[in-house]
């Protein structure tokens, strides 16, 4: 929808509240007057322009609700308005966040891509296979006997290795390296600066040095993964590393050699796996967390930011810390942290007392 | 000064003590002979040769300065000078490391640059201004309708996206990556690898995959800005990313859709800020430290190395630990923590002693 | 061996069983027929093809070895083998980790190179000296008066700047940058999106900005080191930051400026050092832990994963947590954490039973 919908705002201007409230199936706002007004754009409560639309998800922003400047707030249903709302203009939706990312696609200007076809400073090795719709762009290098699927766009600057297949619909932006023999599936999106394919990090002491372990396997990416910036996936030592398919993974990211990872998984920001960890489908890894090598994470398990999983993780198990423990059980625990330096006080306390209380006591003869 | 400095050493040769003790407007140490070796560069009072310069900023390394073969020292006014310094040259400065960074400009090499003007295997785009004291340099791109400032140096293999606008005095080091429609300020500079203007990392289960919200918003870099090398700074979900002037970034860091980082911040290496934190002005985070979505860091605030702020800041409030605590709070539970095993022993014991204390005592009939 | 033992699978075709068992010194399997089956490749148990080697190198995966399909197995001495292992093809070894490593690289694929010379894409600036057997790659840079020795590659749009140095059969992936002034020895490998020798990060404020720090500096990579993907090595504020012979770095480490490391140091994905850290011979450093600046870990110490040592560490010193403090210690915190929120509650019973117990003794008159 979204390129059908910027065509339509760059060939009708902007989209005006009306245009909006049947985008989201709604009726038209209390004042009718508005439904014309041109929007020009989404920001938050505090900073949207009069000519904007804003949002309000939660009763913590009421404040900012009172003072917006926004042409219409889209407000979710649960929020209790406050009583001075008469005279704004609302759109009560079910989801806030749901309905704003819908109305963001009526926004989105396209990304800049480069022309269909091969640059004429791009390189395509002997042998290599690309589609007539693909896009491979300025310094783009495409391997032997690599293969380019439909409408896949090469940024500039983009290698593809050896005997590589990226799939269909895929977008490589600036820079990403792709190593010989991966394979990526449909509608792979990897952001610039990712590193697909090097080596996993393998090493033997022989008594003198480390002496590397082959990493002769691959790695698969599956049909819909996004991959965000200088992410690392690395080839396996055998077999492949794999990213399930619909899985996202955000910046940073280390996934390391013969991970696999199941459908729909989640790693935000700087979070990494360790060598042969399996992820089951839907699992979701916070920021900055990481799991121990051969770990299980069963489907639907979490591990909340900034945790370490050492141990397997049941499926739709939450767990938190460093070494992850039961979510409720890492509350608990912190919770009596914060008292811990008095608890030392009172057991000092106890055993003065204890002592005290003896004295009086007939000696036991 | 340091271009001028560098000048004065590459047509004069080595300076001696003489200009460098000139240089930190001090008086020439006593023994005047030495005012003229020339020095050849600084470095610890450990591996300092008889023609380096050395620094001694705490008591802590005496003991190197009693065996350095420095030809001089600058020594830190708070420092205890050892008895039998007698015979060495010594500098007495406030503050030693400063003295050294304004020493050190007097050896700062030149960074190679491509020169002015376009390489003819840069490419730049329809509607694309570069400034004609610009440099781009080998390999570079510039896409349409950009705009590179004066005096403005783009390494090799620097991508500058569609509509984008860098000002004057910028330097973007090789292999850089600015996607389209956003904006650096003046003299921003970017180290190698770094990413600017990927999509945020903003998905919705619709029920049967993580459906994507658009990105539609832009990166602001404001002036005088540094980041490091492997620094992803996404682009916003709407509105603008931004990153206030003066904040210096160090490398591997996350900085996700929608942050706001005040003025003169530092972020120190492989931390990060998740979506929509905002940052108030010279606040500080340590190494591997983390924040937490939407949380907000008051004005000179710090967070402490390895930590996760998990809620709001207060000014000039520093914080540690998992989830992040105040500092004193952090170092007194640490204290008790490593006492805890032997806290549960005393607590065991106690039990025992009361249940021994009961059967001395006559039964309550 | 690898090239050799490559040259061999492709001469000769896929390697028999009794290719392998003469490999790795073994007597023939039992089965003497299997001796001629031709093996194409190595899998886990739950993996392997019927026509795959697997291994079983501990007894968790005994289960496994039971309904594999492989064609053969290394099983390792120390393991108990299941009673109904009859029929299956066995190869004991030593250590099945090793075994598997040496047999990988039966099956290894050369890597993809760039041809030896200069590819015609690629720059070499003035005063350069390639080194007649070296590759240089499609869109390579090498700047003014760098060194690139015998046998290096530098694959598709590496950048090495000014006086640099490369030594010997170094290999530097695509992407890699290494900036002016640097050296790396023999044998050095650098992954995919690399970066050596950004400006350290160094600042002071002024009273009105963080005023920089001029890294005049260098970085030395000493032979046989290999570095990941995404890893940075800043360059020394003076001297060099050094990382010794043999030392292995993983994905998206930083290593900080005047940071020193010992010979065949190791370090995890996503793990980092501060400034000036050194570390003796053989240290170990897990995955995302962190060094705080100028901290000295001693020959052969290790530091836990997810952990951060902020004070010296002893030769051979295992430490563990944030902070880090030796290992079996922060084992018996972690155990005593789990019974904290139980022991707060078991003080404020002994509390309530002091109490009581106080009230039955005649009043202390």
């Amino acid at each position: 929808m979204s390129a059908l919908t910027f065509l339509f705002v760059t060939m009708n201007g902007m989209p005006t509240l009306a245009d909006i409230a049947k985008l989201l199936d709604l009726p038209l706002p209390a004042a009718d007057d508005a439904a014309a007004v041109p929007i020009t754009g989404v920001d938050t409560l505090a900073a949207a322009t009069p000519s904007q639309l804003s949002f309000l998800g939660s009763d913590r922003l009421a404040k900012d609700f009172q003072t917006t400047r926004a042409a219409a707030v889209l407000v979710a249903k649960r929020v209790k308005l406050p009583a001075d709302s008469a005279g704004k203009l609302i759109l009560v939706v079910d989801d806030a966040d749901l309905a704003v990312a819908r109305v963001l696609q009526l926004f989105a200007p396209p990304v800049p891509r480069p022309p269909g076809g091969v640059d004429p400073a791009a390189r395509v090795e002997a042998g290599a296979v690309v589609a007539p719709t693909a896009a491979v762009g300025f310094n783009a290098f495409v391997g032997a006997r690599a293969t380019i699927g439909a409408r896949t766009v090469l940024h500039p600057g983009v290698y593809v290795g050896a005997d590589t297949v990226v799939g269909e619909d895929c977008e490589l932006f600036p820079g990403v390296v792709v190593r010989e023999r991966c394979t990526l599936g449909n509608r792979v999106v990897i952001h610039a600066g990712s590193i697909i394919g090097s080596d996993g990090f393998g090493y033997r002491w022989d008594g003198s040095r480390h002496a590397k372990i082959p990493q002769i396997g691959t790695v698969v990416i599956e049909d819909d993964v996004e991959l965000g910036s200088c992410v690392c996936v690395d080839r396996a030592k055998f077999a492949a590393t794999r990213v399930g398919r619909g899985s996202k993974i955000d910046n940073l990211v280390q996934i390391a050699h013969n991970a696999d990872l199941g459908p729909h998984c989640i790693m935000a920001g700087q979070s990494g796996v360790a060598g042969s960890v399996s992820l089951g489908a839907g699992v979701m890894l916070g920021g900055q967390c990481a799991v121990r090598d051969h770990v299980h994470m069963a489907d639907g398990s979490m591990l909340g930011p900034c945790s370490g999983a050492m141990d397997d993780v049941e499926p739709r198990q939450i767990v938190t810390g460093l070494p992850a423990i039961p979510h409720r059980q890492f509350l608990r625990e912190q919770a009596a942290m914060r008292h811990l330096p008095e608890l030392r006080a009172e057991v000092r306390k106890l055993q003065d007392e204890l002592c005290e209380l003896r004295k009086l006591l007939p000696p036991t003869s």
